[in-house]
């Protein structure tokens, strides 16, 4: 039933007392799947409540050759917490302290299960903001995040989870603590550690602390929601936002297909035939902003959009970002299933890449649903279709071809989901040789024995 | 004379032909030494025009055992291109052309060797920006900067050389080529090698090229200069700045005895008495910015300042940032030479900072003048002497209780210049054994021989 021999259990169960331990499938099952749907049985899973313990696992799963596998809240969506060949998953969720906030220094410490609305809410109350926002903030953690360098809307003007990370504590296979990086703002003594971990999918060692860097948050926000009859048009209007020197907090994209789908679940405030849909947001002080937002609706009135609405301050914003949330539920009026891609192209072909897809969807008889993160060329791709209805294969090709033409047009197979499992047996059409040599070899730096999640990543 | 065996000089001439190679003392001694005033004699130096020169330059040291040293122009201050031990000095000053500068795709693709200046002249004209500005920035190049993760004014707002760094190649010792990376703004697939170059001081391979993110260039800026009686009335300013969720382009510190010198050289705006100041920058909109401005100008006016300056646009900001220039000539009035230093401590320990370097440099007996990036709590820590009045040895004992006191203070050595040789004896005080033994064994994996840069950064 389970891959633990007797002794192995009676040790994890010393470890983990009470519940914090378990091999019934009934109760590992959970543990088995993350929001890719790939599945594979737990041998176990531990729920570590201190990082003394993790070092203890470390030590022994070393020892003994025993594969683990980190996992939080299992929303990533590549199978990067799947325990594909087998191993003990272990969870970080009873690690879910926010063990300081310092208004001061403009860092937060905190242990890794936190989840990110958690800290983002706390500290929205002391004036202090955490960038990073990907759409599953209230469902993800922290460490998660740092593990998959989580993006998010606000990527375009304040970057990635990357870009936040001042320090980790991180326990190694064989059970040493690694602590470094720390909670300064600046520091370039030693090879880059503590940013080595950001992206690297669990895969170097467990994150147990993690120092972040936070900014003052800006006193209000202003929002402009607006369409073109094609593509050209929206993209040409994001063009001219940059040209104009500004660079807002979220440049979202919606394509012809979204657009449609989200019409069929909700009153949308766009007329028939609108093709594409920009859905920009500003920030700063209350008073320039609203000079600012002037500006925006100006530039963006100047690319002859069909419709135009624009909102200062989070009331009125709040209609204009209902149609972003939509997305979601109204694509299942599209089709019950759904395969989700990331995939980020220089930002001159996201042209190109939308009439790839459109053209590789029209071909398998897929309605494929593209937008996201234009700002940053970060384009989420849904292949909708019916696994009942036996487009289960065809939307796994539409996908492969996806990869394809984003490989082609010089981009990247993944903007901030990473490479888990569902994107592995792509990676050598990205990775050269070199590459993936020199990052196996790290890997061994951390983990000679590769037991920590392994398979993953890359 | 030269460490080089009478074939290996040869191989070198024709390898490099021309003025590509010398090993004449008179010629190749002005690369012994950096901004450090370190000096070691070079065996020889090398200067590649091409890539292709470089493949096969490092396939040959690798087999010869010959220490190699990547040197661009030699700002840096921390010997980080002295070649310590003998060897080649490469000289990458003749790979300085910028490739590509693409406003669609926000992103530049230069060669090592082109001057931070140079390539931001040319970025301005298209609209476009590259944040990091180290003061070096037209003495130094993007190939230095990354090396080194160059810092600047900016980066309390826009981050430093790291946030821009999109893609590298490097070829590593053995001659093979890695390109890692893009031209993608989000990108997380595998381990982040192209980051891992950032900051590790030539010592894993010699970067070829580089593709750096651009920002939209904001359409204005505008400053305030301010003074107070005493550090405090400052640092409070700069608190409640940020808890006003300002977040300033620029935030530099003065302290008594800067402000002291400046005065002496220059006419000032501040009144006798005045114990400190800040000059702080916005950018944005120029409609924006100018509420942004009397929002500033507010915040900072209820900390009382005894002067406060404003400035709207490039040629009423002139005078205010006069008076940050004219630091480094009037440091030289207090005395002849100058121990500098570049310490970063969380943003509340900044007043303990300057309170205990005060007192380290009265016990001393020696001027020390701090100054610098607030905003990110990294100072400038200036120790003026006289050598020839044998104050030397003093001001080198100063600056390691500057250190320790950093350290004390959960500080960090270096924000922006690196450790080089003239901070290597001190590195065990701050990076732990796993710290150094990980980041040894990564060097392993680029150069198993240990010939790039030895003996530099970890
Ligand atoms: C509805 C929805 C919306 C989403 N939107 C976005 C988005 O906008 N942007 C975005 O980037 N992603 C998005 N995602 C993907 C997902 O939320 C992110 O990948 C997230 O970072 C995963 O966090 P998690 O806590 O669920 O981690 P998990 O899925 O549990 O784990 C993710 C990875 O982190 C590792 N890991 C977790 N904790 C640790 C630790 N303590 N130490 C070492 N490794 C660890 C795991 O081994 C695994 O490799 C979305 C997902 C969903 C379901
Ligand atoms: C007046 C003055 C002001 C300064 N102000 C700042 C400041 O505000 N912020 C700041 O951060 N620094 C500052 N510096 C320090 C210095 O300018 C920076 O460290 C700069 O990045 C060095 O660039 P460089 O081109 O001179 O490189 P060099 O000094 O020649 O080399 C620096 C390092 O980079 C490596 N290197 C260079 N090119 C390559 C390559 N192609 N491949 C691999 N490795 C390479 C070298 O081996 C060396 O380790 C200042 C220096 C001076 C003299």
């Amino acid at each position: 039933m389970s891959g633990l021999t007797p002794a192995q259990a009676r040790f994890l169960g010393e470890l983990f007392p009470g519940d914090g331990f378990t091999a019934v499938p009934e109760e590992t099952c959970a543990f088995g799947a993350d929001a890719s749907r790939l599945f594979e049985a737990p041998w176990a899973v531990v729920r570590p409540e201190s990082e003394e313990q993790v070092v203890r696992l470390m030590a022994w799963a070393q020892e003994e050759g025993m594969p683990l596998f980190p996992r939080a809240r299992g929303t990533n969506v590549v199978g990067a917490c799947v325990p594909r060949g087998g191993g003990v998953v272990v969870s970080t969720l009873r690690m879910n302290r926010i063990l300081e906030i310092d208004a001061q220094d403009f860092v937060a410490v905190v242990q890794p299960g936190v989840v990110t609305a958690d800290l983002q809410k706390e500290l929205d109350r002391h004036g202090l903001m955490y960038p990073p926002d990907p759409a599953s903030v209230r469902i993800s953690t922290i460490g998660g995040n740092v593990a998959t360098c989580a993006g998010g809307m606000r990527a375009v003007k304040y970057g990635v989870t990357r870009d936040y990370v001042l320090g980790v504590r991180a326990v190694l296979p064989g059970g040493r603590v690694l602590y470094t990086g720390g909670r300064n703002h600046k520091n370039v003594v030693g090879l880059d550690l503590a940013r080595l971990f950001v992206g690297s999918e669990g895969t170097l060692g467990l994150l147990t602390e993690i120092t972040l860097k936070l900014l003052p948050k800006p006193e209000a926000t202003a929002s402009v929601l607006a369409g073109w009859p094609d593509t050209d048009g929206a993209l040409g209007a994001a063009r001219d936002i940059f040209a104009a020197g500004i660079l807002p907090a979220a440049m979202e994209f919606m394509e012809r297909d979204v657009l449609k789908a989200v019409a069929k679940v909700g009153e949308v405030p766009w007329p028939e035939g609108t093709g594409a849909a920009l859905l920009l947001r500003l920030d700063g002080g209350r008073k320039a902003l609203a000079a600012d937002l002037d500006r925006l609706e100006q530039v963006v009135r100047s690319a002859s959009p069909s419709f135009l609405l624009r909102g200062l301050g989070a009331r009125e914003e709040e209609p204009l970002w209902e149609v972003r949330r939509l997305i979601n539920p109204a694509s299942f009026k599209v089709a019950p299933d759904k395969l989700s891609d990331d995939i980020t192209v220089p930002r001159s072909k996201v042209r190109n890449a939308v009439d790839g897809i459109r053209k590789i969807a029209t071909e398998a008889g897929l309605t494929v649903l593209v937008f996201g993160h234009l700002g940053d060329g970060n384009l989420h791709v849904n292949v909708m279709h019916d696994k009942a209805a036996g487009e289960g294969d065809r939307a796994l090709q539409v996908k492969s071809q996806v990869v394809e033409l984003v490989l082609s047009l010089g981009g990247t197979m993944s903007g901030e989901h990473g490479v888990g499992l569902t994107k592995y047996a792509h990676l050598g059409k990205q990775l050269s040789p070199l590459e993936s040599e020199i990052m196996h070899y790290i890997k061994k730096v951390f983990d000679f024995k590769g037991i920590l999640n392994p398979g993953k990543g890359y």
